[in-house]
């Protein structure tokens, strides 16, 4: 186990409200010496949702993904606001993009999407006990929900348009979850 | 299915060296216009490796993520270079982090990170037959290689220090993959 590098210096380097960068100087337990730069997220972090109507079943959703300019699958997830609970987000984030709220909610796991740039962890909530309501979101479009059943997997996995990591992830995580149980 | 919508202009917010941002003004095809802010990666993409010394065994690695501020265990991976084939980068990549080369090598699938914030796709490439070479890499630090056997992969996922979501979609990828061979 090594020891932790020393961040001897951190300078802000860019702020478009969106995105924020710093630089980092860092003395690794060798001696050696590097200057990195990382996007800063919010301590709160995300929430990705994985409703599920019934026990064979999940939802998803399509939506337009600016940073790739293209249509995808996933599962619905957003920003935990500042003094929001991580179910309470996740609860919120169903109600404005799926339809839907949960009366069972559990976090299963907690995952990063690039540690080596991006100061960022997203929770994984399985969302259980639905029940019907609509919140208003600020999406551009309605969104369009996607049943899939688990048994389904592969052909999922396999498909072009269903390619985020976290999302492929967390499905084969909830299928882990599941079988367990 | 959404007609895409149409993006009426783009605008460089700014470009630290690692991080180029730009801003996009679009029209959904209701009607409804938006401003977006998204990183724009190289359009090679990266690699993501998953090396198999035998077919019971992945190789992992433990390095410093300065994103997270922690170490962390991952899959090698690294930037496709301009001009460079994806299955070549993945062997110099795992020459470089891990001390092998691969004979085969075969890509197994593409997967986003944050679709809706980064343009930038990860190939993932299982890697066998390995041999002992070694490149000089730019890591700060000796990189530790770990061994983990694919019949122990709950106890990876399971761990705290083992979180990447592109990490844990390839592990699963490749024991579906390995599974149907």
């Amino acid at each position: 186990m090594s020891k932790h590098p020393v961040i001897s210096a951190r300078r802000p380097l860019a702020n478009t409200g969106i995105f924020r960068i710093e630089e980092m100087d860092l003395e690794f337990s060798n001696g050696q010496t590097r200057c990195y730069q990382r996007i800063v997220g919010s301590n709160e972090g995300a929430v990705l949702i994985v409703p599920m109507p019934d026990p064979q079943t999940v939802l998803l959703i399509r939506e337009y993904s600016a940073g790739m300019e293209r249509y995808d699958l996933a599962f619905p997830k957003g920003h935990i606001e500042s003094g929001e609970g991580l179910l309470d987000a996740a609860n919120r984030e169903i109600q404005e993009e799926v339809g839907y709220g949960a009366r069972r909610l559990e976090k299963i796991s907690s995952v990063t999407v690039a540690p080596g740039y991006l100061y960022h962890s997203t929770h994984i909530v399985l969302a259980r006990d639905l029940y019907t309501r609509r919140l208003p979101g600020d999406e551009p479009e309605l969104i369009e929900v996607i049943p899939w059943r688990l048994a389904d997997l592969d052909d999922l996995v396999g498909r072009e348009d269903f390619n985020e990591a976290r999302s492929i992830a967390a499905l084969f995580m909830i299928r882990e979850w599941l079988e367990k149980e």
